[in-house]
């Protein structure tokens, strides 16, 4: 772990308490503004509008447009975070956790022989996040033959999507970033492990950190049932807290120190029971996890975490000025992986905890995610 | 297993010795073909040719288009082979086969806790079928923001495809059917468990049968390599035969019967080192199993058929009136799934020939088959 | 059955012309309906629901799915209509109209020099009809560059669509049909100049009519506004009467009889005012003409139709048994081309009933249609 | 630096007629370039390879990738180009010569009443710059119905592409831009009135300069056919010159003087007959015009060039270091249109070389260009 990497979760994690006081606690970046007369001429420089912002559903939601003093660095990103603990040249992130070790460790908990299915299907109706689109057709009805005399015919279907972002989807390494410098400069836009978009964005697929870096996921999977500790659904912007964590492993009978370092921790909050029964609710925000869960999850050295949601993380967060700082702070930041939109309403109803969370991404090349539902074994 | 069943299997399986006796052991359906001043009407009714078959590369193999005598059964079809071993109502064939007890069976075979990925990377340059396409496109660079104080961006990816029937492929039971009646009659095109095109293609999704319904196969899975037994890689149109396969388990000192129900047989002929080297040999045709191999995984009744070809089977086929005669056998009558392009280099140089094939299709609704590499255990 | 209907019928059996006794030439096919037996039979055979009738929001309105009696000849069409007027090998339809002679007689209406376009936007944003999409993404930001020393960059757009068949759209004659024989029959679905689906329909382009066939449009234009007839906006399922046109005709100043063979007739109901602003409203039916300005056209000889709706006709029609019928009767019994979701507003604006309509469709090969507005000159 | 770059900056500094002048009243920023231990700074920062140089086909040609001394203005950039002759806020570009006068006096040509097609058929098949696609797909077939008891059925076209830069096809102003700073800098890649990347260039379409913004062309089109003068084809690089303008003309006994501010000059270069006959040749660079007959063109004042190639403009260029420098000039500095991939089949047949050159684009929000043949009516 690097120097950077340590100091930059300390400075998280500081603020035990109240979570929404995280991102209060970091008002010295200021010192690192450029001279005033510097700023006067950016701000004039018409950086306008942010645009993705006046998308979807989820524009109704109070995420604050990049604006102010666009030279500053980001809130929460005063100091670099690369090279990664994998090291400089790392394109797997917490995936480097799946050892043959680790894998014989999880096999352990396969007991029953029952497997869960642990998303949804895909479908036009699902709930998407702002533009995106989900697109089936069968061209043809049958698109080929008869062919032979045996008078063959055939199917196929032809999807256009964004594949790795739509419906339960596995977010990888090339997803999110950080606009380190002015907010055209494609050339200080950071991700996982320094990054930038001008060195591996392209219209033709990211030229790094694609998800076909990803390994094969089979690891020890938590689930942490939110529900019976509030007694309801949690709400959209309400944060899952640690204390909020401890509560149900207690409930669950299990123990925080099971959860060891490469495993995977998943979050039922009850907004999963909107999806495709009240979608506009369910894009309009989500409860989840803030920013300080995602640092127990730095300290714990988990591989992913998982949830009922389209975020994992609560939307809008606490710190109405941070857009997705989990995610950043994750997956930018740590390399921890993601899986979005999942399901575990069997697990719940058989009261499985603990189980094999396997998972193998769609290995599309360039790709930000992966489509796909992971699998509960127990 | 209903009569009808029996009846089909018992044909096909009839003739033991050459597998290319098994199509042409088949005259005998003139029997109900219809008199002939019907057929005489039909000639005339300019039923035309067949237009899937000047697609692509593949065109240049010598599949007969559906053409004589339409109304006649095709060829291998005489008996109904509906409904199928697993009830009249089910859609998940083969799938059916994973139940706790075959998963802890299979689970027992985890031993090193080494994972191989069993595929390919999806891009624009694999090998593709016909007229399929692969194309993915980032849209922006970045796609969104910078979002708020810490001005967050993030890429999707957006992707057009016949996302089930390109690159690593798993073919479900919506792919494959059989037209029973006249070529245009989409009430007699027949699929698995006898469901027709008029009954459930739709331009929007195949209304039944469709890939969401397969279960997760985690199973034990054996891989047969050819390439030591010829001493090279296969040819196309060069068949695999049962003899080859005991051939190719002695050297791997497996019994053959080791492989029980339920089980997964996977097929390395070395066809798969032509992938993005030479794709137009690797499209032109292909070795695989034929009919006498075909018969021997319903015989042993297994799950899942795979190899490192785009067919499974040999293509053409040695009866070069038959187009995919195995695909229609085993798939369409038979529920018995198939993987295609799967890679075993992993495997085949730590020689393990033994493993836990483990694979979930993305649940794509009304999809006929689904992207993915499975993973092999070890 | 309304009375337009039945002139409809009667029309098509007493063909004044040589070109078309072609059709009345057919045995009446009445007489060669199943006995009641057969039928009874069918009804019972779990024909079952028409899937397109479930889709968007234009499954709201009353269209009755095909049902009933199967095997009977459907509604409307006892007779054959082909070949067509223009020949039976015609692909161009009623674009034949359009001559030296006709161009130049429209040409005499270039008075003002003044163009006006004639249709929308194309935008996601737009009322689409049942499941139809329209996607366009920038890939990359920029596409492609920096290139040379000069350091170019470039844009592109990639769009997803069923791109003759959104926002102002262009039906050509692969677009519309009629299922003569069993619902399931391909072989009996019959379109312009009687081609059918099995004949020239296919998963990668339709083989005959698509929409590269058209002749290049430039004819003269007439505006008919019912707005100021009706003292409002038409409603959904109001009918277009002859009546109605000679009213708004009265109002415009303008003769019947300048509406001449081979000329364009555009209808202005006031739907179009809902246009993004109701959506929802606007798919949920339109005004529009019925089978007896149908008739009018087809004696008129005219070369297209349009309107500022979806779909030119009234729906659903008074006549709830039928869906459609003006396409039917129009562009796959007479080839007449139609053009949807028009806007008239400049040449209303300015008083401008009549001008020259030019278009020319993007040739698509085997598209059932094109994107485009047209322009009105004058 | 070619003899044609050279005169292309004194024609932008010394305009003789209003319309250039706009640009000229720019300070010489050659006096900012940065000094040369910034740019030393610079050349060390790893700028990196240009990704979409490997693209396709086109990649063989000899484009230099933007490389050297990446903070330098770059070639033929000296000085900035907005706001444009139409006013800083235009967005119409030199369709903007398209008024009612002009219609008029356009409209004189038309005496035949014959219209030609000016372009290609879109399809698979044909001719695509780098990793550009083109997919059509019918969805189902039919994709909809039965509906009523007519039993209509209908068939769309779903169509995936870069729908504006593919076949036949328009580019305006939002395609072609110029990175004035460093390559990664979005705030500084420069469009049509200097709009930037980061001001425009949005994931869900151009937020300027899209292709809607274009008035419909109608106007006097001029054909001038190169394939007499050299008695052959042109070949891939090799440039039409102003001489050679006028040594066509004379053959057609044309006279230069005709050609008018407002006009469409459009070249034939014999490099059309390779399409679909030879498509790797014809991607492999082009004959065309070079800056030369640029700067005729702006001083002619032409509202747009066209040409059976698909770029107009000759590639690779005589100076090997400049990519695509006359659409750079034409379209991005001076705001004038560009038709590609032209066919002049039936004008040349009929030696027609003076007609109504008309198109209107299809309006796509924040598209790059348009589909769609232009056409030619005499």
């Amino acid at each position: 772990m690097t120097d950077g990497h340590e100091r930059e979760a300390v400075t998280e994690s500081s603020p035990p308490t109240a979570s929404s006081q995280t991102a209060s606690s970091q008002p010295t970046s200021s010192s690192t503004a450029p001279p005033a007369d510097r700023r006067a001429f950016l701000k004039g420089a018409g950086l306008g509008a942010v645009a993705g912002a006046s998308y979807g559903k989820f524009a109704l939601s109070p995420i604050t447009p990049a604006a102010a003093d666009p030279i500053a660095p980001p809130k929460m990103s005063s100091e670099k975070w690369w090279p990664s603990k994998w090291g400089a040249d790392d394109q797997a992130g917490s995936s480097n956790h799946i050892t043959p070790a680790k894998v014989l460790e999880a096999a352990k908990w396969i007991k029953d022989g029952k497997i869960y299915k642990l998303g949804h299907d895909y479908e036009a109706s699902m709930p998407l996040f702002g533009k995106r689109v989900f697109t089936l057709r069968i061209p043809g009805g049958p698109t080929g033959g008869p062919f032979g005399e045996n008078r063959l015919v055939y199917h196929d279907e032809f999807v256009t999507t964004e594949i790795g972002q739509v419906g339960t989807q596995f977010d990888f390494l090339g997803h999110i970033g950080i606009a380190m410098g002015t907010p055209g400069d494609r050339s200080e836009m950071r991700f996982y492990n320094g990054h930038t978009v001008a060195d591996f964005s392209d219209a033709y697929g990211l030229k790094k950190l694609g998800v076909e870096h990803c390994k094969p996921l089979f690891t020890r999977g938590h689930l942490v049932d939110l529900v019976p500790v509030k007694g309801r659904m949690m709400e959209a912007g309400e944060e899952i807290t640690v204390a909020d964590i401890r509560a149900a492993l207690s409930k669950q009978n299990m123990k925080e120190d099971e959860i060891r370092p490469g495993d995977a921790i998943l979050f039922n909050t009850g907004w999963g029971t909107l999806w495709k029964k009240n979608n506009d609710k369910f894009n309009s925000g989500e409860p989840g996890i803030g920013l300080e869960v995602a640092n127990w999850v730095i300290e714990k050295d988990l591989c992913l975490t998982g949830a009922d949601t389209w975020a994992v993380e609560c939307v809008p967060n606490p710190d109405k000025t941070l857009a997705f700082p989990v995610h950043m702070t994750l997956q930018t930041k740590h390399g921890i992986v993601n899986h979005e939109n999942l399901a575990f309403d069997g697990l719940i109803a058989d009261k499985k905890y603990q189980f094999v969370y396997s998972f193998t991404p769609v290995p599309i090349v360039g790709g930000t995610g992966s489509p796909g539902v992971p699998i509960g074994i127990t």
